[in-house]
């Protein structure tokens, strides 16, 4: 038997898991989990089952069999085999403690990855890349008015070619154009280093010092076209005090980033989270 | 022997110590217990000492006495003796958990409060403020083009009548204008149900669930004439999910906004909070 | 119509979720809403289900309905009207702020409970309870060989008398005998001033600051014939450094016990908790 | 000039802060940070006082000198040289999180070790440490009556011939014996996976579970005769439900045991932690 995960969302209506369920059993699948949603306020339904099928049958025969399925009841779906290790590109600047601990967790077998490159601004990552094995790629920014674009340019290019299914922004610091952000739509995710939405922009850890605040916090989402403004997966908090100035909270922070990039990339390859407008439903 | 707190703040310089601990002696009085700041990133220097002394010594005596200290080192100070309830006014409006929290604190002992009146421009509160055999004052906003104005005007005459030192914004609802912040400054706490920065002004739990976040928070804060900015004393939050509509924040957050008001309350009381620009040093 | 929540546990079996939902529908029952889990390491299912149902059926004539389907699948259940407000009996000794917080959130509609009378084995709550308007008992403790037992007695005779639903112990600080527990089973609920299991027994803030911990807890739980040993409903902690001491901790767990022991007491008279052996299932 | 952290721990005396001041000023010594807890309880005083003297004169010379006023005030005291990276053993067995979080943190510059030797009952380790290009020794528990003793005196030999400053069991699954720990007190820091004093021993998160806690915790303390009963330097917790079974409670405890064992060893490798009888004092 293989195994795979149908990811749901559609308007509610009565009959929708019974539809799911019909249709699964008519496939002669076999349901291993399920999980469901159905948010009040806007009268959205969402559904996560992972199931067992015959592996005489093609994942595409049964996506083509779900489509109709979809049609009827409005649905945006996704079907997704398990396991399979998520390909993805480690976006990473200066700052190394994300990129380390994805690669670390990717070791030892906390994330699901298959880390396909770790890309860079900067050198700075390029000896842990290279201590775990990792294609390292430095596309600096270079000189000159087109400097700018010409390096966009160059990664967008390059997460084509190395053909991932997921782009992890482990504290990279240039903001991404749209056009580079678009194509990755829910397919990527930065860790921003406050609780959005307080303190979007540069330098979050100065700004949260100078407003006096005694929780500091870091937040995974999904990037979109507005910084710092996608779809929340995981956001966490610690407290802090007068007493830590902005390298402490720097210091502080950096667990949080860590431990919450980490959170939010499991979930997104283990398929447990769907969105919604500029919202995510995030199984457990 | 009496006791005092000396709260101090001034330019961080050499001495600071020594020259505080001097003019104790010099006076007969005994350091019971002293904490200290500096704050590096602004050379600012913080202290709290609470001592003993001679109770033939009038507090107006050390006041006076202590001014020359405060003058060459250019320091800001406030002696206060202790213990001595603060005098507050609680001010409400329909929700009523941040006031019956403080009103049962105080009466088994948790917060060293004398409650001079509860204060609301709805109802709701009276029976409560009425079994705890408190004063209620209703100030509505009436009908026509000054209700505000003149609701605001009564406001300000209840509160100096009163002759409270401390007033306390218990989910009172109507912005304060200037005229009637700025005579409580440093005075005036105020608790708003979101971790600020993040959404000021009207129904942050709204705004936190249209956003998406994974934590809501509350904030207790000094009142300044900027609404939700001034110098946040204590703040916390919490974990939600998905699963959580805009009443569920609601609910969970009133946990949250009488537990960090008590506790920004009671820093205050005990003279634990000095405030510098917009931030505060909170003593354990 | 009328509304009930049904509370099943049972060995986990393909069709139960199929077989409640068929039941329902052939009482001309409309389900509003369900959560389920399922316990894969014991094999257990659990399930709440709130349906609507016409008000011409009495709620017995569903509990003998309901009773072939649960004698099929080996179930226990439990069938509930809602709204109802959960008559209760508050037992407190001489700290107050458990008792005094469930009185308020009773009163500003936080807590659904209808609480018939607050007993003590002394009389610093009965100005409380007076100022809430509400009963109050004083069961002292007297003197000679079996004052103990003479006193167990009177508030078990006592609690049978106010016939009530649920007895919270609100920091009641004399252990009960299994005679006044077992009539209780599931229906009397505990705060401990600790992280259960760690610091079972007297004196947990001192037995925490002598293993110089760095955090501490509350636990509320269902009691059992065990001490501290009941199955564990909501637990929460808060960090501490080595500045605390026992006071520090007392003061500090105190917000604690309050929103724990509120918590718990919710979520038992929302009909929210299955127990399980020694454990809880707990729906959101 | 050079720097160094004077740790001092001893019985509270009116003067310890002045007889302190006045030896590091009569050095010509120049204070930079200052910390100081006075236990109240037990009547001790502790002091962390990091300050500069001429590079002229030796560690060896100031160490001399001070003993002096050690012995007056009856103190226990350390004199460290600052920055210096502690040279540290890390042993571990077959989960690798905790190793492999230490590598990365010093990879990137978040702890300052040096790290001598990765060792191991198992090789999984191997890999991780080759990686890093550290040393790894594999000493296995062999056959035999002895075998056991044996493995515990090879690695009592190899912590010696290492000459380390700190050793860290990041998840070592051997109890070592009183003859391993004693050279090691204050030197040695486990990570336990539960909050102490809950569920100590083997299989903390099986414990967890059938006890049916809502929260879980990590434990980093100093190895003392008595397993899982050395004086705790930091804890963490997070909350879970009955939806998590002992896998899941596993991999969430995970990142609490990174973490806090990862705060524990930076506060202990910047002289920030004194002990106390079975608790510890630690500055922020």
């Amino acid at each position: 038997m293989n195994s795979a995960v149908l990811l749901i969302s559609c308007p509610d209506k009565p009959g929708i898991v019974a539809a799911v369920a019909t249709w699964i059993a008519s496939v002669g699948g076999n349901i291993v989990h399920a999980e469901q949603h159905t948010d009040t306020t806007d009268a959205m339904f969402f559904q996560r089952v992972e199931f067992q099928y015959n592996d005489s049958t093609s994942l595409a025969t049964l996506t083509a069999g779900f489509t109709s399925v979809a049609t009827n009841w409005d649905m945006h779906f996704t079907l997704n085999p398990i396991p399979r290790r998520a390909r993805t590109a480690v976006l990473c600047s200066k700052q190394l403690h994300c990129v380390a601990d994805l690669l670390s967790r990717t070791t030892y077998g906390d994330l699901g990855l298959d880390i396909a490159a770790v890309v860079s601004n900067h050198t700075d990552a390029q000896p842990l890349a290279q201590s775990f094995d990792l294609a390292f790629h430095h596309v600096p920014v270079g000189d000159g008015t087109n400097a700018r674009a010409q390096q966009e340019a160059r990664v967008a290019e390059l997460l084509d070619t190395l053909n991932v299914d997921l782009v992890v922004l482990a504290r990279y610091m240039l903001v991404l154009p749209p056009s580079l952000v678009q194509p990755w739509s829910g397919r990527m995710i930065n860790i921003h280093h406050s609780f959005l939405p307080a303190f979007i922009g540069a330098n979050p850890y100065r700004q949260a010092h100078d407003r006096g605040v005694k929780v500091i916090g870091a937040t995974a989402h999904y990037v979109s076209d507005v910084l710092d403004e996608g779809p929340i997966i995981a956001q966490d908090v610690t407290a802090v005090t007068h007493r830590d100035d902005v390298a402490d909270l720097t210091r502080k922070g950096r667990d949080l980033e860590t431990v919450v990039l980490a959170r939010a990339v499991r979930a997104h390859v283990e398929h447990k989270v769907l969105t919604f407008g500029n919202r995510t439903v995030v199984f457990g």
